[in-house]
């Protein structure tokens, strides 16, 4: 079983990056729709968003939100850190079958509250930018070292 | 079937507000995790959880973000609205069977672009604030009337 390895704060310098991919497939689209209950036509129905700015189907903006979430965990601080916040400015849209990659980089510490802030901005396989802002964080006080939980698996019936 | 309404950009007015609630269960921290691939251990492990600062697994943040994302498109603006940007500060963790209410209010209205900014604020049911921001969004130049698309289903396997 694959080990969970993260960052504690004081393994966390300014200017630290990281990075993490998703490719965007139809399922995940259902799957964030029956999540978190948004039906926005723009994002399920064909034939409505033909007639939208886009002329076709485009991810949930919060879609996009959750990557950044899996990147945080998983990447840097990793397992184990706390969200605090995030802003995000979607500047260009996800369309079924882009792989989004984010990067971020530590650009504040706070040392008495052990608060991380980094850059994050979210890519395109075409290297266009989809959304950017901040990520707030709090790393794991201590170093974790923990089996990965199984990842569920889930099927569209 | 039930038919989507929005307001267009015309409809809306400073000032005006809309709610949207979720009951957050098991099968929500599941399949956040399946779909954004962020196994972190405080949301799926019960052991390394008990270990953490809030003594029991508690929901993804961004899984409030997520319900925030179909507040804005099912109830205001409502179906047919670009997501523009959104800030969070998650303050308060939601833990399995917290039921949240997104609590979103119009504070300014760009005529040029037709942007609308909205502050969100996110309870549980005890009223206490788990997460708050502003919303940016465009609401749809044209009044939509549409059947809303079937909710897709999805089961743990």
């Amino acid at each position: 079983m694959k080990q969970l390895r993260g960052f504690t704060y004081d393994e966390i310098s300014i200017g630290q990056t990281a990075s993490y991919s998703k490719l965007i497939g139809e399922q995940d689209i259902q799957m964030f729709s029956a999540l978190s209950g948004d039906a926005n036509p723009v994002h399920l129905d064909e034939t409505f968003a033909a007639t939208s700015m886009f002329g076709e189907r485009i991810a949930h903006g919060m879609l996009t939100g959750a990557v950044v979430s899996a990147a945080l965990a998983m990447e840097l601080p990793g397992p184990g850190c706390l969200y605090l916040g995030q802003t995000l400015r979607f500047s260009c849209p996800v369309k079924i079958g882009d792989r989004i990659t984010v990067q971020l980089e530590v650009i504040k510490k706070r040392d008495d509250k052990q608060f991380i802030t980094m850059n994050c901005e979210v890519f395109n396989q075409d290297n266009e930018l989809v959304a950017s802002g901040e990520s707030m964080v709090m790393a794991s006080p201590e170093k974790l070292q923990i089996d990965r939980p199984p990842s569920p698996q889930f099927k569209l019936i």
